[in-house]
C-alpha cells in the first residue's frame, strides 16, 4: 500500500509501484474479452420497452386529427394539432410557434443552416454563403454532431468555454458585438451534451439581450433533454422565446426538441419552435423540400401519451431506469479515481452523459488503452470543435446504453485505463 | 343545333350560338355551388383504406429486422435490408444499391441537390455553388415540384420537349455535348407526371449514352409510378443503373422512389438507388443531417407486403379503384370536346395524371374560370418550368382523389369552361 494515493504527490518510486500495480490490473482486464460500448446516447433496450404501446398505434380505423385531418394522406407542413399542443406545454411554447416533424430534430437543424446558407434567414443582408468567412460559436466540450454540421459547411468554430450554468456569457458578448462573421451559437440549454449543465436564467437572458453585429445572428437551441431529469425535479423551462421576444430579438433563438429519448430513438417526433417570422421563413423552404412531414407518427405520440401529463409520467420511468445507472457510474469513479486527484467528472441532475475529465494529455491514450481491451468510448476530443480538445482532457461517457453489470464492468475497466494513462504521464514527464 | 360542331370550321354566327349555349351550361354550372379539387395527385379515401393493415403494425413485441436490428433505436443509415429487398426487385435495382429512407423521396432529391451545391458531387471539379451559371433540363410538361426546388436553387431551368416516349433526346444531346452549365435532367421515366409518357428503352439508352460537357451531370430519375399501372400489364422496368454503367456513366443516373402512392402518400417510405460511389458520397452528407430513417415505419412495410408479389397485389387493387376514374374522364373528354377539336388529352396506362391540352392562349381563362365554378384546377402553367407555359395550353388533372359521382361533376364542369374559353377566344380573334 502506498502512503500517498494523491498521484501528483507521489514520489517517482510510489508512482512506479502504483503504475506496476495498475498496469497488473489492465492486463487481468485484457483476459476478460469484453465487447462494451460506453460511446453514444442509446437508449436501452429496457427503456425502449416502455414505449411497446406504440407498436400498434394508431389502431384499426384510428387516422384522423382532431381537426378532421387525414393523416394518412399528403400535406400539413406544421404537423398535426395534437402533438404540438402536448410538447408546447413541456416546452413552454405557444403551440402555434411549433412544428413537429419527422424523426430528427437534427435534421431541422441541418436545414435551417442549409437554408441561411442559400437564402439568408430572415434578418440577413445577403446569403450566408455570399459572406467571404462565416463563424459560429462552440461551446465545448458540447455535441459532436452539432459542430460536425458547422464544420462541414465551411463555418470557423470558436470554442466558448462550458461553465456549469452554461457557457461563458463574456466571452460571447465581446466576440458577437463586433465581429458580423458570427452568425450563430449551438446551445443545449437543458443537462447539456456532455457536462450536464443547465443555463440559468441569467445566461439565457444574456444570450437573447446582447447586441450582435450581425442582424441575423441566432441560437442554435437544441432542447434535446427538456423533460429528462435524473432527479425527482425537473429543470424549469426557461421561456427563451418569450424572453428573446422581450428583449426585442424574437427571431434570435431556434428551439428544437425531439422524443428520440423519451419514445423510438429512430422513430420518433422532433419539434422546431421559434418566432411567426421565423416559422414562415422555414415554411417557405421546406415547403420545396417536402409536401410534409409523416403525420400518422405524430399521431402515434399522440394517441399514446394522451397529453403533457402522460409524457411527464413516462419520464419518470425512464429516470427509474437510468438514475441507477448514472449513481452507479459516479460511484465507481469515486472509489477507483477519487482519491488519485488525476480525474474529474460532472455530477448531471439530467440528460444522457456524464464528461470526464482525465489528466491533461492523456484522454487519447486512455480511449486507446480502453479500446484494446474491447471498451469503447467516443473518441477523445469528440466534444471539442474539429474533435480537438486542446489539452486532451475530456471524454465523454454514456452510461445509458449497457445493463447495470454491463456498465460496472466498463466503468471498472475505464478507471483502471485513466490510472494506468496518468502513471505513465507522470513517469515520462 | 349546329350544322358544325368543329370550332375551327363554325361560322362567326355559329361560333356565336356555340358561346351562348355553353355560357348557358356554365351560368347553370355555376347554380350547383360546387367544391371540388382536380389539383394534385392525392390517393382517395379508399384507396387509403388498402393499407389500413399498417395502422396497427408493426405489432406488439415486433421490432427486430431480419439481421437482428433493433429498428426502435438510433442509426442505419441505409434503411433496413428487408425493404430494400421488396422495392430493389419491383425497381429492377440490387438491394445493395438501393437505400430506404424517410417519408419523402422529394427530400431525398431536394438534398441530392443542396449536397452537389454545396461540395460537388462525385465527379464534380467545383462545388455547383462555384460555378458562374448553373443549368437544368426540363422536360415539359412535367412536375411541378421538380421544377420548384431547382427554381429555388437559381438554375437556370431549359425546357425540352416531351413526347409520348420520353422527352426529346436529339434537343437534348445537342445541349449538352457542349454546355458544361448543365448539371442534370428531371425524368419521371414510368408514366410520366403528367402526360403518362412511358420512356422508351432508346431513349433510356440515349440518355445514359450521350456525351456530356459537364463530368457531372446527373439524370434525376424519378420512378414515382414504377408500379402503379392503370392497364394489366406494368411497364417494364427498365435497368437505368445497369445501361448507365455499361455505357461508362454508372454514376449518372440518380433513382428516386417511394410507397407515397402505394401505402400511406404522407408515411410512406422512400428510396433511393444509385451506383456504389454516388450511394458513399451520399450518406457521407446524409451522415451529418440525421442519425437515420425511421426504420420502424419500413418494419411496418414490410411486414404488411411480405414481398414483392406482395406489392404487386396490393396495386392491383389500387388499380381497380383507380382505372374506372381514368375512364370516367377521358369518356366525358370524348364526349363533351371531341367534335369541337378544340382540346386534346393523353390516355395513361398508369400514373396519376391526364394532360389536358387546350386551345392556345385559354388555360388560364379555363382554370379561371372553373375556379369561379368551385372546381379547383392546378393552376395553368404548373406543369412548366417558372410555371409559365409558352403558349397558355397546358392543364394538368389529378383524377384519383375524388369519388366517381364527384369527378363526373367535375369533370363536365371543366369541358364546359374549355369550350367557354375556347369559344370566346375564337370569337375575339
Amino acid at each position: 500500500m502506498p502512503t500517498q494515493t494523491q498521484y501528483g504527490l507521489m514520489s517517482p518510486e510510489e508512482l512506479a509501484a502504483e503504475h506496476d500495480r495498475q498496469k497488473a490490473n489492465y492486463a487481468q482486464l485484457k483476459t476478460e474479452k469484453l465487447t462494451l460500448d460506453l460511446t453514444r446516447g442509446k437508449p436501452s433496450p429496457e427503456q425502449l420497452d416502455l414505449s411497446a404501446g406504440l407498436l400498434s398505434l394508431p389502431g384499426p380505423d384510428d387516422f384522423r386529427a382532431a381537426d378532421g385531418t387525414d393523416c394518412r394522406n399528403y400535406g400539413g407542413l406544421t404537423g398535426i394539432a395534437e402533438i404540438r399542443t402536448i410538447f408546447g406545454e413541456l416546452l413552454g411554447i405557444p403551440a402555434s410557434n411549433l412544428l413537429a416533424a419527422n424523426n430528427a430534430s437534427l435534421e431541422v437543424m441541418h436545414d435551417n443552416i442549409v437554408y441561411s446558407l442559400f437564402f439568408g434567414n430572415a434578418d440577413s443582408e445577403r446569403p450566408w454563403v455570399a459572406e467571404p468567412v462565416r463563424k459560429f460559436l462552440c461551446p465545448a466540450p458540447g455535441y459532436d454532431r452539432h459542430f460536425a454540421i458547422t464544420e462541414s459547411f465551411g463555418f470557423e468554430m470558436l470554442t466558448i468555454p462550458m461553465r456549469h450554468d452554461g457557457p461563458d456569457v463574456h466571452a460571447i458578448e465581446e466576440l458577437v458585438a463586433t465581429d458580423p462573421a458570427i452568425k450563430g451559437l449551438w446551445a443545449v440549454p437543458t443537462y447539456s451534451n456532455p457536462t450536464g449543465a443547465v443555463y440559468s436564467e441569467e445566461v439565457v437572458r444574456a444570450l437573447v439581450s446582447m447586441p450582435t453585429a450581425a442582424p441575423d445572428f441566432r441560437l442554435y437551441w437544441d432542447n434535446a433533454y427538456a423533460v429528462h431529469p435524473l432527479v425527482e425535479e425537473v429543470a424549469p423551462a426557461i421561456d427563451v422565446l418569450g424572453l428573446a421576444a422581450a428583449a426585442g430579438h424574437a427571431n434570435r433563438p431556434l428551439v428544437f426538441a425531439s422524443t428520440s429519448k423519451i419514445t423510438f430513438a429512430g422513430s420518433g417526433v422532433s419539434f422546431f419552435g421559434a418566432s411567426d417570422a421565423n416559422l414562415k421563413w422555414y415554411q417557405q423552404h421546406s415547403g420545396k423540400q417536402s409536401i410534409g412531414p409523416d403525420k400518422l407518427n405524430q399521431l402515434r405520440h399522440a394517441r399514446f401519451f394522451g397529453d403533457a401529463d402522460g409524457v411527464r409520467a413516462h419520464m419518470a420511468k425512464h429516470r427509474e431506469i437510468l438514475a441507477p445507472k448514472f449513481a452507479l457510474v459516479r460511484e465507481i469513479l469515486d472509489d477507483r479515481l477519487g482519491a488519485s486527484k488525476v480525474a474529474s467528472w460532472t455530477e448531471p441532475k439530467g440528460g444522457y452523459f456524464i464528461s470526464l475529465d482525465v489528466l491533461d494529455g492523456t484522454a487519447t491514450r486512455t480511449v486507446a488503452l480502453a479500446k484494446e481491451a474491447g471498451i469503447a468510448l467516443t473518441p477523445a476530443g469528440s466534444a471539442f470543435p474539429y474533435g480537438k480538445d486542446p489539452d486532451d482532457r475530456n471524454i465523454r461517457l454514456a452510461p445509458s446504453f449497457p445493463s447495470l453489470d454491463q456498465l460496472a464492468k466498463a466503468m471498472d475497466g475505464v478507471a483502471t485505463c485513466v490510472l494506468v494513462a496518468a502513471a505513465e504521464k507522470l513517469l515520462n514527464t
